[in-house]
């Protein structure tokens, strides 16, 4: 297995060694290339992701990223603008693939979460997040700022396949979220579609929320979801709060996905760089090592995916309130699936 | 005090009965003018909203409004994009003002929320609620829906500056919560205006939050909030996350504001018409009658809406387990705020 390695900034580092630790200890043939991306290198000669760097990322079999940003010295917008999303579009990871599980021990904040175990999928190539959008008469009265959603068949469907495909190999629901009584453009395209695609999987029930109702039931009943389809912001603004009703964002695993194989996958943890405890070793690398498992299943390694999930469902029940010592995660996990 | 009152549909008609007795209560010289908006006018005539509707609702000090739709036999956008969203931009509410608070007795499903008490001050006139937007080849392999966010400085800047007045009378903290690091040009707006507004309001501390970032918060730590300013489609969000940590959409109400005082402002319940309870008065009236309490302070008269606030919160605090009947809320409310 040729696999590229972003490990990113802060905590980004430290998670994604821990990581490694985990994938080499069950995967024997994987060769790495390590990646300088990040806020380091664009402090260092204002670089964020040349055409070589993703001519050379291509040539991998999957990615793995840490995390990327430094808050504090790098202006909002240049990385994510610059590195994280070109990323996405160059590769065309249009299936931005968010699992949500309750783990036993987790610190949920909700009183009842009931049994939590849904797969957001998220467009991850079009929607608000092309850059289409400007602005003019900048830092006048008179300046105008628009951002455009930009909605393709082409685009929704490929996604809307995909979240069936999963729903039908889970538990048979799928709930598109979107904001079709005001978005009627985008929202009539989206809940067409979904209408369109559902007769070729006739075991799977659809059900559909508007993405303000869709945060309500988060909190309320998060066990009703199974699988969410929804658009680029919308699934952005569903997995953090996803996140963070089961435990928060130390065990949230997420993958950039080319369904269509053209293109590297890339698997990352959904938390930041976390510059204020980096260095420490005490960052959860539980998000990143999880990010594997997904990387080893999108790999067809189903066997072995497993056995990473579990150990780390064991390792998350058996914590109690012992602070997170971030090698030690990592070690403990290596010696579980090395068991 | 001259009142238009919009009941609409489904416990709509309810909860506004209710929330009128507290108002007669209170204010002996109040008229009220009815107005057949919503469903039932709409199938009865094809009718959302003329302009004979609206010069009319124009010649009142403000509106009283209860829920809209029937999602059973208007689809989704009709009245949405017909009705209420007309209404906002013809009447110029740019101030969605929606507090929260978490009142004794609630049932709300965190396990520790805290101290919660905020205000969210959510743009009403622009983003992604404009309108702008279209679709071509619909229905086709190439069909493409697009919807466009619109931001002025002039809309931001009214509403920024309505919001930096709110926090100064209140606990001095304002949260500008955006997507700055994607939505670089609407963004940019929010952002800079935030910055140019905030020195004329030396006492209030500013904050920024991602909107992924703020749904986080908002299960985690959501007293850390004091005033939050937002756009049209954030604020819709994470308004009803916040109704829904605070106990449910029960109890929330909000107005929809004209800061200027050129046209009424509209005072209504988050919640819908919720037409599978409608008509068997157990719909709670609770927010309907929060509204009359914001209706109130935004006419002037504090001292009455703190008397209403207050009798909220008694009776909350003192409902226990007992289900709720609508009309039953509404007298104990009204022998408190008369005793
Ligand atoms: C960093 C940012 C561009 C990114 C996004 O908005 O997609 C992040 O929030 C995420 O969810 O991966
Ligand atoms: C009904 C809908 C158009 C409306 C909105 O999106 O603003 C509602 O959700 C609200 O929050 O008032």
């Amino acid at each position: 297995m040729k696999l590229a390695v972003i490990p990113g900034d802060g905590i980004g580092v430290e998670v994604t060694a821990e990581a490694l630790k985990v994938l080499h200890a069950l995967v024997p043939d994987v060769s790495t290339t390590e990646y300088d991306l990040g806020a380091r290198r664009y402090l260092r000669n204002g670089e964020t992701l040349t055409d070589a760097d993703i001519a050379s990322l291509k040539e991998h079999d999957a990615i793995l990223l840490g995390a990327i940003g430094d808050p504090r010295s790098v202006p909002a917008g240049v990385l994510e603008r610059g590195m994280l999303l070109p990323l996405r579009f160059a590769l065309d990871h249009h299936v931005n693939l968010r699992p949500s599980r309750l783990f036993p021990g987790s610190a949920t904040p909700l009183k009842n979460p009931g049994e939590i175990d849904f797969v957001v999928v998220r467009e991850g190539t079009e929607g608000l997040y092309t850059g289409n959008g400007g602005a003019i008469r900048v830092g006048t009265p008179q300046e105008i700022g628009t951002e455009t959603s930009v909605n393709t068949r082409f685009g929704v469907e490929r996604v809307v396949r995909d979240a069936f495909a999963r729903a039908q190999a889970r538990r048979g629901k799928l709930t598109l979220v979107h904001k079709t009584n005001v978005l009627v453009n985008a929202g009539g395209l989206w809940q067409r579609t979904v209408d369109e695609v559902a007769p070729e999987f006739p075991a799977v029930e659809v059900d559909y929320c508007h993405i303000d109702a869709a945060t309500i039931y988060m909190v309320t009943d998060p066990a009703r979801f199974d699988v969410i389809v929804t658009d680029n912001l919308f699934g952005d603004i569903i997995t953090d709060l996803a996140a963070a009703v089961t435990g928060g964002i130390g065990t949230a695993a997420s993958g950039n996905i080319d369904a269509s194989g053209t293109n590297p996958s890339m698997f990352e943890p959904v938390h930041g760089s976390a510059p204020d405890i980096a260095g420490q070793g005490k960052a959860d690398p539980t998000a990143a090592i999880l990010s594997v498992a997904l990387l080893l299943r999108h790999l067809g390694k189903e066997e072995v995916a497993a056995r990473v999930e579990a150990a780390v469902e064991a390792d998350l029940g058996s914590r109690g309130d012992a602070p997170v010592v971030t090698s030690e995660v990592g070690d403990r996990i290596v010696a579980a699936v090395s068991a």
